[in-house]
C-alpha cells in the first residue's frame, strides 16, 4: 500500500518519525514469527530507570489458537477491524524494581514511561519492516491477568496490532476518512524554553 | 568519540536502536537550539491514545541562566555529571484527556505510557543526529511544579540530559566503568507468546 503522507515536521526530523503512523485497514496476512521477533527485540533496547526493563510482551501470530484467545480481550470496536492483523502484542510493565545495591524491590516511579520508550521503538521498527502498528487501551483490562496468566505486579499497558497495511475500503465509512497519517499539534504548543507554558 | 557497540541483537533490528545508550561524561558544549528542537519535534510524533498527544516538555540550553534552573532539580548524583550536558529536558505529561465527542475529559489510562514513546523517539532522534541523551527520575519531584511553573494536571515523568559525549575519564571511578552501552535480558525472558511467562 503506498500513499501520500501529510505530515511534515517543522525541523528536519528523521523520516522514520514521520514514516510511522496508526492505520486499521490491516490485509489479514500473518506476521512470520521472525519479523515479529525482531520487531519485540528491537523493542528491549530502549532506555529504562536502572536498566529494569520492566517490559514484557504477550504476543500471538494470525491464525494461530493464541491470537483469538488475545483477539478476545480487546474491546468490540477494537476487535471489528484488528482481526485482520497479521499479530497482536498485549505489553506489560513491572511494577517494582530492585535498585542497585538494595535488598527489596521498590515501587518504580517510571515503569508505564519505560513501557513507553519500548513500545515506540517496536513501533518505528515495525514501520522500519514495512508493517504497521496500532496501539489500543479499549481493552478488557480486567480479564487481561486472567487469560494471559500474568502475575500480581504487572500493570497492563496496551496492546497493539502489527500486519501489513491493507484496502481501506473494507474499513466501515467512517473509519475509512481516518485511514491517514494523524496531524500534530503545532512544537511551540508542547515544548517550552526554561518555563511551562499553559 | 568513538567507541565499540559490545551489544548484539538476536535479530535483525535496525542498528538504530542498538547505537542509542545513555552515557554520562558528556563534553560540555551547549546543544544548538535548532538540533534540540529538532529532537523534540521527532518526541512529538509518537503514537498517543486518542492522539491526544499528552507530552510536554521544558528546555534549557547549557549556558544560559534556565540551564542552571533545570539542573537545580536534579538530585545530587544526576547533577554531579548532567553539569556538562549540552541541554536539560523535564518531561511532564497531561494526565486527562477528552475522548472524540466526549463534553468532559477524563484520566487517561496511559499518559505515561504515550509520554514514554515521545521520550523513546527523541533520545532516538538525538544519537541520529551524534548526540547522546540520558534520562533521569532522580529529580526532586516536590519542585518541579513550583520551579517549572507546571500546574495541576500534569505528571512529572523524568528528565533528560542531552550532549555530545565527552572523555570518561573525568568522571568518578565507579562511573568511569559503567560508561558503556548496557546488555539487555534475553528476548525469551520478556517476549512469551500466547501465556505470560514468569
Amino acid at each position: 500500500m503506498t500513499f501520500t503522507n501529510p505530515r511534515s515536521s517543522e525541523y528536519p526530523v528523521e523520516p522514520l518519525f514521520l514514516d510511522r503512523w496508526s492505520p486499521r485497514a490491516f490485509d489479514g496476512s500473518a506476521v512470520p514469527p521472525s519479523d515479529l521477533l525482531t520487531i519485540l527485540d528491537a523493542a528491549r533496547w530502549a532506555p529504562s530507570a536502572f536498566n529494569s526493563q520492566p517490559w514484557r510482551f504477550v504476543y500471538a501470530v494470525k491464525g494461530t489458537p493464541d491470537f483469538d484467545k488475545l483477539l478476545g480481550l480487546l474491546n468490540d470496536f477494537n476487535k471489528s477491524w484488528a482481526s485482520d492483523a497479521g499479530a497482536l502484542v498485549f505489553l506489560l510493565s513491572k511494577t517494582h524494581l530492585l535498585p542497585p545495591g538494595a535488598q527489596d524491590e521498590v515501587p518504580s516511579y517510571s515503569h508505564s514511561l519505560d513501557a513507553g520508550a519500548a513500545w515506540g521503538s517496536a513501533a518505528l521498527q515495525a514501520s522500519l519492516l514495512g508493517y504497521a502498528a496500532h496501539g489500543m487501551t479499549g481493552i478488557h483490562l480486567d480479564k487481561v491477568h486472567e487469560v494471559l496468566g500474568v502475575p500480581d505486579g504487572y500493570r497492563a499497558e496496551l496492546a497493539f496490532a502489527i500486519g501489513k497495511r491493507g484496502d481501506k475500503a473494507k474499513l466501515p465509512e467512517g473509519l475509512q476518512a481516518r485511514e491517514t497519517p494523524s496531524p500534530r499539534k503545532p512544537l511551540a504548543e508542547v515544548a517550552f524554553e526554561g518555563t511551562f507554558k499553559a
